[in-house]
């Protein structure tokens, strides 16, 4: 196998990922990241967010590309289905998440991946949101459920270990799974 | 104010609205729903979504249009930048839920609003993920904060309580701040 082939595994860069960590290891500071979106209401329950730049690397960057993403609810749920609605979002930032971690995690295991797709399902009764329960039922998801298929030239322990660990190091699972503080303020002019 | 204005206030159908909410009063089994996402990986740590059929109003149901979402990595953090990270699609989701119910709550209200804008922020600490941090700092975002700039026909006190009520019925606001279910199965061939 050439060197090449060994430092791009999966399509990763795995010299400049091991790189990253040493840096970060030297130096805590660049690990320390600000995401940040732009949101404005359009009409009805529809909206669009902009997501361009972010603190991380002890500096402002940008993403390459700004990307426009538009909410809303389907006519089901009295919106007009210009987009997803939100918590649709939810199960895409999982899947995501779980999926990046596999592509490094089997890089750097010296795994080639051939094959990773998954579904995920978010079941969620809307009596919550409606305010019909009388705080019986929560107003998010009651249960999400992610299934991987995925394959390599790997046994099937390690592929399963594979997707355990990108389970064990995934931010989106963490914020999911445990609380996490949201803070809401409304400035009006 | 003719009748039309009235129904459609901020773009909300509200007899439509409180036209469901007394359907499902009636029979309850019309607010269970199971959202959906089918993710493929594509590179690296670049993978797509595509969002199109969902379960809700006890039948099958689908988007007028699919959506097709792109996550991955700025170079930054070992990836080419082909979408926003996995966490930004939380920022996202979280404006878009508490919008949604701020375009709802103030149609049902009887306020007309003329701008709604948030900005959302998430601050990690990636040594998390990294897995350089020992277990002393989580994966997921420390903090997350949601600022609101809401204008419309009516006092500072009433628009504030509209943003509050959001917070309290958001779906994604609850799956954030409260600990939900998330499993995570492999199959591997």
């Amino acid at each position: 196998m050439s060197t090449t082939t060994e430092q791009f595994r999966n399509g990763v860069d795995t010299a400049t990922l091991f790189a990253t960590l040493d840096a970060v290891k030297g130096q805590n500071e660049i690990a320390k990241f600000q995401f940040r979106a732009e949101n404005t209401w359009v009409s009805g329950v529809h909206s669009r967010s902009r997501i361009s730049g972010y603190y991380g690397a002890m500096q402002e960057m940008n993403h390459a590309h700004e990307t426009v993403l538009d909410a809303d609810h389907p006519p089901v749920l009295v919106g007009n289905d210009n987009g997803p609605t939100p918590v649709e979002f939810l199960l895409h930032a999982i899947a995501a998440c779980l999926t990046a971690g596999i592509g490094n995690i089997a890089a750097a295991r010296g795994v080639n991946l051939t094959k990773v797709s998954s579904t995920v399902e978010g079941d969620i009764d809307l009596l919550g949101i409606f305010g019909l329960s009388e705080g019986r039922v929560r107003n998010g998801y009651q249960d999400m459920r992610v299934t991987f298929h995925i394959e390599g030239d790997a046994d099937e322990e390690t592929l399963r270990g594979i997707v355990e660990q990108s389970r064990q190091r995934s931010a989106v699972y963490d914020v999911l799974t445990n609380p996490t503080p949201v803070s809401v303020e409304a400035v009006t002019r």
